[in-house]
């Protein structure tokens, strides 16, 4: 089958590999409907994460089930499923607690499984996935083709947004910055949207992020970044800043902005993949009872609570996906993310 | 009168100062009925946190109100009052957050307050309070002496462990890990209890506290620290961990024990004042989604909870005066609290 292989920097490629096998009685074979390019796959293509040696790659996909290990219950050959960034069985004490990335059996897209396996990477033609059981969410029945994107974004990036927003406590009332324009950013705006907040300010200097940041539920837009933007955040609120900030892009900078533009007694709900090692300042958050709360998001956990209202189109996250490619153009697909030319680039194989 | 002034490294003395006079319109003279010594106050006396020049110390105290600015409307003549730890007019937009200790219009004792007077420390035989009708609490009527020293830790470590445990979301079934035995990691206990948790490790090596612990409410003691106080903690709760830990050290040991001890997805509530710089190391934080909350507590915000149940007798905190000695002696209450003879004094002036 074609699965995507990334070499080194800016050099990815559509490859010919080994067609998944069933090996452990707990996985499926799931054929790929779509996939997408994630911000922190451009990491590696990027260079800022070293490819040592040629590496299949992606983590967000969506699909049919073609074949099911003899110990899968929960879905069935046929069955359209949504699979989150990360393998989990959803049965120990990590993912009952809600912190499915935690699981303590489950493993990662694109790398040998804990029994030895290889879990495919998504950007490819079809997925082994090692526990099925745990992994998979199965739609009822089969989607609408013009629900796709929207689902596809319960893989990753909405239930991410939906973290920073819980992170952070977000709650009826709350007033919300959110740091990051990109597509995590602003699900993060739909998210901060739904759990009630009353004013929610997308940091964003790119016309068209802006647009469908108000879109999306934003109230104000600021374009300001760093001091300027803190003095406008503070501003904004009372002088002191907002009870919660999303940091939604994992850079030095980006941290620093959030910390600073909220309120004394607030949180940060942070969902960026720390780039390099920006330690958090402890001084500037017990001086102001600033909490840091967040992580790797446990979207596993939230597909449940996010599909309905995906299915029934009250929230229509699918809208980051502003460039569709086939497969085959996986090498455009990640040079338009990495130029910023497209927010989030959708892959049908 | 005479007050506390410390002069330098392991060099406290009670000096003959000037009589505190009202000159705002909205303080108070408050005469001392008890005050004490704060493990914070030991960082100056150990030369960790350098004395430049001589300095008036002390910020716990309670008393009786002798004088009152025109403008004071809450407290009166005769009245017993509690003050917090610091200055804080309870009306700015952080203090109706709950985070007076942010307070816009705020300050600390044994220092020059915003209007340029001077607000002394508390270990002296009276304060002038900069803004008496938002720091001071009255009681009802004056206290049975033998209330003395549970009402002392309203103005600070009992409101400082509630604040822990709250910041760490403490709260029905919750299980709890304490690091630090001093006075605010054993109200901490209390706190915990109050709020419903199902199990609560002290982490201790002395007899004395760990008798302490467990008549305040710990369910357990782990006296090893470190990896082996880490194993320990991880056996005790599914391997995974505790849900919320309480750091009430301030160490970069302390907290790295904290937060190694705190399971994916809970929370590290601190009120340890940071000594040094200890960062927070984003990484670890984020790979297993570990909050870190909390800072200076507001305790003031605290205090009309929690002082009826000290009234009342259903919470004992100033079982942690384990010394009291008359304020002429509080250079031997300095090298107590120092040689962790005493785990708290209470000064009489």
């Amino acid at each position: 089958m074609l699965a995507t292989v990334i070499y080194g920097e800016r050099d990815v490629r559509l490859d010919t590999v080994p067609e998944p096998q069933l090996s452990t009685g707990h996985d499926a074979i799931v054929r790929v409907v779509a996939a997408c390019v994630c911000g922190s796959d451009l990491w590696s293509y990027r260079g800022i994460a070293a490819v040592k040696e040629p590496k299949r790659i992606g983590h967000e996909f969506i699909g049919i089930v073609e074949s099911i290990g003899s110990e899968v219950s929960t879905v069935a050959v046929g069955d359209f499923v949504i699979a989150p960034f990360y393998v989990c069985d959803m049965t120990c004490a990590n993912c009952v607690n809600g912190v499915s990335t935690s699981c303590l059996h489950g493993g990662w897209w694109g790398a040998e499984d804990r029994n030895g396996g290889f879990a495919d990477g998504a950007q490819g033609e079809r997925v082994r996935v090692p526990l099925a059981d745990g992994t998979l969410v199965a739609t009822p029945g089969h989607p609408a083709p013009e629900l796709i994107p929207s689902i596809l974004t319960l893989a990753d990036v909405m239930g991410t947004g939906h973290h920073a927003a819980l992170s952070a406590g977000v709650t009826t009332g709350s007033t919300v910055v959110v740091v990051g324009d990109g597509a995590v950013g602003l699900c993060a705006i739909i998210a901060a949207k739904r759990l009630g907040a009353s004013r929610i300010v997308a940091m964003s200097r790119h016309a068209d992020r802006q647009a469908l940041a108000l879109e999306f539920g934003a109230t104000d837009i600021v374009e300001e970044r760093g001091d300027e933007g803190i003095a406008r955040i503070k501003e904004m609120f009372n002088g002191i800043g907002a009870d919660c900030v999303l940091e939604c892009v994992g850079t030095t900078e980006s941290m620093d902005q959030a910390i600073r533009s909220t309120r004394p007694g607030g949180t940060v709900g942070y969902v960026g993949v720390p780039n390099g090692a920006p330690e958090l300042p402890i001084r500037t958050l017990f001086n102001s009872n600033i909490g840091v709360n967040g992580g790797v998001a446990p979207v596993r956990n939230y597909i449940e609570e996010l599909l309905p209202e995906v299915l029934s189109g009250a929230i229509n996250p699918g809208r980051v996906f502003n460039l569709e490619l086939p497969l085959s153009e996986v090498a455009e697909a990640y040079a338009a993310m990495d130029e910023r030319r497209a927010v989030k680039v959708l892959l049908r194989p």
